[in-house]
């Protein structure tokens, strides 16, 4: 989910210097807005240390109208609070209608410290969860506009920042032990912050990722959506469709931008490490079939990426009773007459068995959103369903593993050509592969937007980069033989 | 919440031969139209034992037309099922589009045994319960129709049809350990099925209530029901509010109309009781300052029905800085601009202390909802508003009671009059009053509502018979020192 908002995204001084004053207006009039329209803004920033949730509080502050505005901080709970039920304090502080509430944090501070902290299990933080969707819910149905930001840094960023903050005397004592712990924990952190983020990303109150590295631009960033919510709401566009959108503003890289596309393998290093991750695949799927563990292989990309090739590279090493390859076409009649997911239902491998998809119902938000198959909000609503579907999936026990294969335009291109000019081949290129070429971009947002709603901590999405065939096959082979030495007893 | 179901409800022979033909000619054509219209029927029959799941599955499979619909009973997993996650056997037995599945229990079996035996604690079981959500929605989402009914018996109910078909040769092999088992358990499994019930009963897939006691009646009410839910379905009035009704069809008794009003208590038992119970009262609460457990005593009821005469009797047993009495009347300006629950948010009790509602939140879907002044979608999602903020309340330790004080129209009528006599009492009565009088049966709907949707295992109401204002007083009293002894260490 992380994936994107990792990405670096900078704004120079000039550029951001220039586009304070409009920003600015526009919030000063939203504001205004909002209080002759009646409206409770209900602002919440979130998000890992250091990553400038007091920053953007500042910001706004001085940007807007403080006469109409509140901020709250919550820490431990007073006597006060203690002596109440737990969400008191939040009601307490809501804005009245036509006022905005700025909160850091909030009342997703509890569950995730606690969590964090094991004081609480699975189940009880997913009860939690549930019960900030009721509250949000109740303010949204009464009228409120609930926005939803989160501050996000890679472990990379983030240390450099605590490195840099604790360098310069000035800023030093920002840093105490907490961040220092908060930084060891940091994997943990975030599978424990994807399960909320994917839990409480409602149509209601959706979440909005951003990169925190850069002060710039985290500031226009968050200041932008602010008021886009604030403008789609007037605009009475309640915007239903739950989102988890890389930032909308000052365009950021895409995910595949930032893929190396560079990396190659020569063939005869290639030909050993295949035969040697061959054998060692014949061997983990046989121990899979054992302890009843079975798996199954996701792949997408590009046309002429080399999805088949790998697939026809792996099968070799498995014992044919115990795989199939599933390659994924128009579904049938009968699969019409069902939901998009039965068909993948219907396929599921009992234990110890190895599906491979070639295509899968990732079909639903790619190809089916840019060619326009499904309505905006069946792709919308796929994210979750996909994701609830490969949480059942990997709940129970099976190996799920998803490849998007990357290669560059020109490549692809390349590819093309010599299939034409190889008659075997040319079967294989037909009129809609020259079609959908023209439709690279909208692919590009379709791939970054799956791989931020679904790449998840138990089903995690593998860009490869694949312009170079050898080292896409010996990335897939590697990554296949360590999640299947991760998940058996050895 | 299961109050209103628990009152028995019957249908002659000659009313239950009458009413047949129509309904059987209506679900046969509603067939034909799902099948041309290519929606996906999804109806499940749940409840406890001996409550006639079985009996409704084959009367709906005489009644409809076997070629357009497929029936399915789930036990314990087959090989084949425990091979692959949980939902599979469901996902597999999904209707196509234009047809009907009829399901038993379905996906809430094994969630609702595995509490019930203590296999899995609240918060896996909450979890299970969204499970069971998401799954809902994806299907309702894609199309489909998802009518679930709950069969219900009171405890009395269900230990006589056992008795019953034991008695008879015929059918005693009907009853086995697990129903006498399940006759123990029955006050542990209605704690379990109202959270199931509550937490599952969306706008997508609503829940329907029925008394199974009678078969003539359970049928009929539950083929109208899915008869209802079709049409409304067809005329594409998604009809997206929840509801947990009480049964639609052949008019069943209220819970009022249920009421003993001849209940008396003379007055010389009445004032040595009231004695007794006020320094009762004054003790416990005393105790329950020290324990920091505080209450929170909700009144509503009838016009003239006695509320501030019983509050005026409780509150001389109690320490005067240990409470407070909040009449609920039109909500200040700074209320109206927030949501209608934060003003009750606000005067929370501290620990330790007595809060006395002289009418309450129940207003929204008492008066609010009568005279209009809430619309159809607020004071619908109220009933789980309401339920989410009095989970916790009671979550932190509240002692939650609330009370309806009912009385017959008649004696209502009479102590209007004796008010009017009464100089005195004559400024509490209003040509208000008057106008309520005539809205006497629909309040009386929003009562038996209220009642199925907000009583819980952990805030029920307590229906009072208050014909009799020493009857009342002294019920209420005990109540009261009831629940503190409950919830103190004494």
């Amino acid at each position: 989910m992380f994936e994107v908002a990792e990405l670096k995204c900078t704004l120079d001084k000039i550029e951001y210097a220039g586009q304070i004053p409009d920003l600015r207006m526009q919030l000063l009039d939203l504001q205004q807005q909002i209080e002759a329209a009646g409206i409770a803004v209900i602002f919440l920033v979130a998000g890992l240390d250091c990553a400038g949730k007091g920053d953007i509080i500042h910001t706004l502050n001085e940007w807007m109208d403080p006469r109409y505005m509140g901020t709250y901080a919550f820490g431990r709970p007073s006597e006060d609070e203690r002596e109440r039920p737990n969400h008191w304090r939040y009601w307490m502080a809501l804005p009245p209608r036509g006022r905005l509430g700025i909160f850091t944090v909030g009342w997703y501070g509890p569950p995730l410290a606690d969590r964090l902290y094991s004081r609480i299990g699975e189940a009880e933080f997913l009860a939690e969860l549930a019960h900030i969707n009721r509250l949000e819910k109740a303010w949204t149905s009464d009228g409120a506009l609930v926005v939803k930001c989160w501050l996000h840094l890679s472990k990379k960023q983030q240390r450099k920042i605590i490195e840099k903050t604790e360098e310069n005397p000035e800023t030093r004592w920002k840093i105490t032990e907490v961040e220092h712990d908060h930084l060891k924990l940091y994997d943990k952190f975030l599978v424990i912050a994807e399960k909320a983020l994917r839990e409480t990303n409602t149509p209601e109150a959706p979440w909005f990722l951003v990169n925190g590295y850069d002060s710039h631009y985290r500031r226009i960033a968050i200041g932008r959506h602010l008021a886009h919510c604030i403008s789609a709401r007037l605009e009475s566009d309640q915007n239903s469709i739950a989102r988890l959108e890389p930032p909308l503003s000052s365009p950021g890289p895409s995910i595949l931008s930032a893929v190396d596309l560079e990396a190659r393998l020569e063939k005869k290093a290639y030909q050993e490490e295949k035969a040697r991750f061959q054998s060692k695949i014949s061997r983990l799927t046989r121990l899979g079939r054992q302890q009843k563990r079975s798996a199954m292989l996701v792949f997408e990309g590009w046309d002429a990426a080399g999805k088949g090739g790998v697939i026809r590279r792996i099968t070799p090493a498995m014992d044919a009773r115990n795989y199939r390859v599933i390659p994924i076409a128009a579904p049938t009649d009968e699969e019409k007459a069902h939901h998009y997911l039965w068909r993948f239902w219907r396929h599921l491998p009992r234990d110890g068995n190895v599906t491979i998809y070639d295509r899968s119902w990732y079909g639903r938000v790619l190809v089916e959103r840019v060619e326009k198959f499904a309505s905006d909000e069946e792709w919308h609503r796929a994210y979750s369903e996909i994701n609830d579907f490969e949480e059942e999936l990997t709940g129970h026990g099976i190996i799920l593993l998803k490849f998007w294969l990357h290669i560059s335009q020109e490549e692809q291109y390349k590819r093309f050509q010599e299939r034409q000019q190889t008659r075997y081949k040319r079967y294989k290129i037909t009129d809609e592969d020259l079609r959908n070429r023209e439709k690279w971009d909208a692919y590009e947002q379709a791939v970054n937007d799956m791989v931020t709603h679904t790449s998840t901590s138990y089903a995690p999405w593998h860009i490869v980069a694949a312009n170079d065939k050898y080292h896409a096959r010996i990335e897939i082979f590697r990554t296949l033989c360590h999640a299947y030495e991760r998940a058996l007893k050895l």
